[in-house]
């Protein structure tokens, strides 16, 4: 382990002649704003309106005030590079920190020309200098490509990135003997490292690739390299077929919906951004903002938009159920989204979430935008529905909200592509979010991220056996397997298919959609309805989840709820002496069945979440089981949480789930209040459905009676459906149609 | 049901003449006050204080907003005074709300001498007068002594209380006429069927006999009803067996602590400070607030010295786990305790988490000094020990703090009396409070609360298989069976004990008691340490359980902790195809067994609970046995919820259990950090103990050792305790002692 004291007035560097000139060139910064080399993120003028701006904007302070004492942390203790580690471990940690140490410093150091910034990174760089040299592939890199300082190449290019902002910040302080020591010893062999060694990876369409092509570029940049600058922007063979240009080409729907899903965005946001940004600054004639018709706009829109309510992204694929837009990946592509594009007051929305802005113009922009409004906005996102595939041909994803700020109901709906080697087998998968959280919810992935202990913060054997697994959402799993049979390949050759989304209406929303290849010889398709009607309290969900199979298949109907079991029409028998699991594969090996039920009848379920009830109430079928499960079997190093879910089974070929989920009540056990504990939804009848519609009733207290009409066939708005069942015969216009009845004085139909 | 609209000024009374008088008076009113009847809880001084000082103290500007938008609301809807319903039902709630109205509606009327407020209790009275003599006991009492309006006499008298307050503000606004109607076919009776129907709860020395005393008392000052009065300030009989003075008496430990514990006395707190104040302002020579060395300001004081530092009541025997100092009983007590035994800084640390006054000069006295603090005051406890028993010779609860507001750790152990119905089976149970949260927790009652699909919102079946029984708590349940076989009386006729509490320390803190008469045959004593050592990031616990049985017993040793299982020693063996409860009475049949190992070493078993992880590291002994495990089995209507458990299982007749619990590290999922996921314990050693003392070792990375001496034999702070064990002496001065060493240049001794 190195470690040398940081630079300060006690501790005086050898060359003391180049101390006194420093000292000289800070009283000159001052007055003039500090030299600085090419600017690929901040430039002289923007360093001295922030300088000039400081105290007076509020997300402004906050990031200087993160900056200063993540830079007075640093001073407290001596600078350290240690020999590389593990993954997770001490040392990796460390490069970590040191990365963004170096940043900060650069940034600090251009913004208030103190040279003691400069003097950090300088003396940081100065151990990089002579560490990295010394270091071969890292022993530890299991299956990732490996890196020197950290086990994977993924980390090495994070790291690079923000050190090309560093070295970009004091770049003329530094000498030319500094410099060239500098070049030689990291920045150059680093970036071969990447772009020769590591070509394949260089060129992939892949997150991956953008740290790639982000890290080499910037430097290269910084260092004046031209044609390194080339193979980041056009791939190491500059035929296009890889580098930045490509990966903004294929890596995004013509929405700028990221195939991955937002928590990858989140991430990717980051490279794309911060290359971005400095292609705008070094190469203007690139275009690169309005490039594909303002693709990096897009993709932070629809990034921001897919958000709950709370900031927190939808964990669909592999993700944390706790990332949100106030991660600093989002931050910085606000900021620059919003410099770039236009004062749009929803991006104010999201920087309220934030709290903070970045460290140059934009930020300044932002911050001065935002302390300007009487009151902070809240983040309002309309309906929406993003196109999935790069030719925005495969699929979908839905989002329908109702209400505004913290009282948003969302419900969203995914039904595109599969999502690569993150992806889940979750085609027509739903999440219902209300009362601030995931009310219905997705299990996020198998991972305890960066905890040492858990197989190095790695992605767990559960990941795969549970969370990817098709009974770990909430869509249909048929005879007891997972979509595509769990082949990644099966999966990615295919995808979902938008049916129509309308989302005009103020008292009813639907989004529809189709999986005709997930299941072999099984169509399915979805149709889900946000419904608000004045005589109950929140907004529901409509759910109409209609399979056909030329035979008769089990479908299971999954609830993956939170809370506690409050009420049902279930006779449950509980597993007194034992508990076993619910299936051998496919997922269901991680599920105790705790309870089972059988019955014919119309199913009412109600569980307690929060200061909110839920029911579900769902259409009754000949032979319907129940089932109560809780994750957690075959389990053997307790990887997974221990949560609640609800099965609905049915055997049959063709069938609908007919269901509401109804919010409802209110529960405060703090002040002993409870209220409305029983559902106001007391039926839901399954009138028919065939391949031109479904006819649903559904009946609730006080004469609530609403009759729901959907269209199976070909999407129109305007084309007239006719459909009979049981003689009798339903007409409506358009792909839904809700009648909303009052039956208190009388029936439905006269 | 009746239903009637409230008075305003579009719909005038019919006796015009009546409202053009009150018009009048209201006008003077604005200048002098409004006229005032007898004054039990506020007079025309301290209304038109208030009225002047609206705008100015926030504290007391929420508690008229919140009374306001209580009757604004009220306002919007008729006035409603059903026939009587269901515990927990809408016309329950219902009559609930009527009170809040009505109290709230002469406090207003008091306070703006705005004459919608007094007609609006007077209508709702007038209701009252048409109903209440139209009924009998309530049909649904179940196992209550039966109310009229609501299931048991309980309710009924919380509604007296408040419609007392009600009646006396608006009383001499009321015609006579209005008076001798409400007195004659509401309040009269009403009083009689507490007094005199139910003689044996009035007179009971019990929270249900302070709400009796409490109604009657102050209905009877309203009413001028001197003989009343007595009878409720003495008993039926005058005799001081019952009455509000016997349960001052008896009720409290001579510290102030509540028997029953926090939730119970919070609940208590009400009628108390009620009935007191109207005591104090009606009869001043009883000199209440000085009776038994100022009782009532040490009974608030021993509710809001137990809080966590979050100020939530630790949930020991019946109580709930959310129920804090927040409640509007402890709002009430707060204040007039503040104003009655002067201006404690702490106290207003409590208004602080409570953002809320009370109506009166009291209120209005802590809301002016409140906005009168630069910055509001955390709400900083010393550590304390309560004594319990009424004569403070049955044992105590002990609580150990370190640290300063949200950052505070908090120890508690609880070595008192049963608690009566409410009492739990768990003496020398612990609850460790850290990181704002219990991290090491009690399950609190089983119900949930006021939800009427659970059995009315009442207590469960599951509370007293489950809540009740010894392994539910973390203290040692011997021989898998509960203290005092379950037995309440038996339970009631003994306590713990009290051994020592020291808490001068800065750097270790500590408390020490036994139960030597919960398991026959067996002597139990437990030393709990608070230390804070400047090697560890937080302070930790040291736990030395003690137990010495003429016999080899089973004792397991049970940890309830919360989240993730991260990383331990043992040899797990998880059930693979089936789960088994642990046992099959005690509670133990709610324990689903997840995983089983057997071990002779150090216990080492890490966690993970939000932003912090958690070690148990505890020193080994032949033919151990460790358990985890899930509450859930033999729940057949869902009514527990899912919890894990860590149990240490040996078999012995005189042990030690020696454990060392450190918080460490810090993990953000959101943020994707993680760090120091294993602790810096890594060995605890027991050294020797046995009646006169033990000696523990500890060891840690970067060479801590502690050195743990304490005393078993009669507490002491100044005897000299010398022990030998395998050939070597221990010598350390008081009841015990840490010696803090550092061995990273050599061994512990030389």
């Amino acid at each position: 382990m190195i470690q040398t004291m940081p630079f300060s007035p006690d501790h005086p560097r050898p060359a003391m002649h180049r101390f006194l000139l420093a000292g000289f060139l800070l009283l000159f910064a001052a007055e003039q704003g500090v030299a600085q080399h090419a600017g690929i993120f901040i430039n002289k003028e923007e360093a001295a309106e922030i300088r000039g701006a400081l105290g007076k904007y509020a997300l402004l302070d906050n990031a200087v005030a993160l900056a200063e004492e993540t830079m007075e942390a640093a001073f407290s203790k001596p600078i350290e590079v240690p020999q590389p580690g593990e993954a997770g471990g001490y040392e990796h940690e460390r490069h970590k920190q040191n990365y963004r140490e170096m940043r900060y410093a650069g940034l600090l150091y251009s913004i208030t020309g103190e040279e003691k910034y400069a003097a950090f990174a300088r003396d940081m760089l100065e151990e990089y200098a002579v560490l990295y040299p010394t270091l071969g592939p890292h022993p530890l890199a299991r299956n990732q490509k490996p890196g020197k300082i950290f086990h994977q190449t993924l980390n090495e290019e994070v790291w690079l990135v923000h050190v090309s902002i560093a070295y970009d910040c004091i770049y003329e302080w530094l000498s030319e003997e500094e410099r060239a020591r500098f070049e030689a010893r990291i920045f150059r062999p680093m970036a071969e490292w990447f772009s020769v060694r590591n070509k394949e990876e260089f060129n992939r369409i892949h997150n991956h690739g953008t740290w790639a092509v982000a890290a080499v570029g910037m430097i290269a940049y910084v260092m004046g390299d031209q044609s390194l600058v080339e193979k980041a922007l056009h791939g190491t063979e500059l035929d296009g077929a890889g580098g930045f240009l490509a990966q903004l080409d294929l890596l995004f729907s013509p929405d700028g919906y990221y195939m991955e899903g937002p928590y990858y965005i989140r991430y990717a946001l980051m490279p794309f951004f911060y290359f971005a940004e400095a292609v705008h600054r070094m190469q203007p004639e690139v275009g690169i903002y309005d490039y594909r018709d303002r693709i990096l706009g897009k993709a932070h829109y629809s990034a921001v938009q897919t958000a709950f309510p709370n900031g927190v992204f939808p964990p669909i694929n592999d993700a944390s159920r706790t990332m949100d837009v106030a991660a600093p990946e989002v931050i910085l592509a606000n900021a620059l989204t919003y410099g770039q594009y236009g004062a749009d007051e929803s991006l104010l929305g999201v920087a309220r979430i934030q709290n903070r802005a970045i460290l140059n113009g934009a930020g300044l922009k932002i911050a001065h935008d935002y302390a300007a409004l009487d009151a902070p906005p809240d983040m309002n996102w309309p309906s929406i529905e993003f196109t999935d595939g790069h030719d925005g041909e495969q699929g979908g994803l839905g989002i329908l909200r109702m209400g505004t700020g913290q009282d948003e109901s969302m419900l969203l709906m995914k039904y595109g592509v599969h999502g690569g080697g993150h992806g889940h087998f979750d085609k027509l998968h739903f999440i219902f979010f209300d009362q601030g959280r995931e009310a219905i919810k997705d299990y996020g992935f198998g991972r305890w991220i960066n905890v040492e202990p858990k197989y190095g913060g790695r992605y767990l054997p559960e990941n795969e056996s549970w969370a990817m697994q098709t009974i770990a959402h909430n869509t249909v799993a048929v005879d007891g397997s997972t979509q595509n049979l769990g082949d990644e390949d099966a999966a990615e050759a295919t995808s979902g298919q938008r049916h129509f989304f309308e989302a005009e209406g103020a008292q009813a929303k639907a989004m529809s959609a189709r999986a005709d290849t997930h299941y072999e010889g099984v169509a399915m398709q979805r149709t889900m309805l946000l419904v608000r009607d004045e005589r109950l309290s929140y907004p529901v969900v409509i759910d109409l989840f209609r399979l056909a199979s030329d035979a008769s298949r089990q479908y299971d109907y999954p609830i993956h709820y939170s809370g506690q079991p409050i009420a049902y029409n279930l006779d449950f028998q509980t597993r007194a002496g034992m508990l076993h699991p619910l299936g051998e594969d496919s997922g269901y090996q991680h599920i105790w069945e705790t309870a089972r039920a059988a019955t014919d009848e119309t199913i009412r379920f109600t569980w307690l979440d929060g200061h909110r009830y839920y029911s579900i109430v769902s259409a009754g079928a000949p032979g319907t089981e129940a089932f109560l499960g809780r994750t957690g079997a075959n389990d053997p190093n307790f990887n997974l949480r221990s949560e609640p879910v609800l099965i609905v089974r049915r055997q049959a070929s063709d069938h609908l789930f007919a269901s509401v989920i109804e919010p409802h009540g209110y529960f405060n056990e703090a002040r002993e209040r409870s209220a409305q504990a029983r559902p106001r939804i007391k039926e839901v009848r399954v009138v028919g459905h065939d391949d031109r519609g479904s006819v649903v009733e559904i009946e609730g207290e006080g004469g609530l009676f609403w009759r729901v009409m959907a269209n199976n066939g070909p999407p129109s708005k305007t084309t007239e459906h006719t459909v009979s069942f049981d003689g009798k015969t339903y007409a409506w216009t358009g792909n839904f149609k809700i009648e909303f009845i009052d039956t208190s004085a009388g029936a439905p139909d006269e």
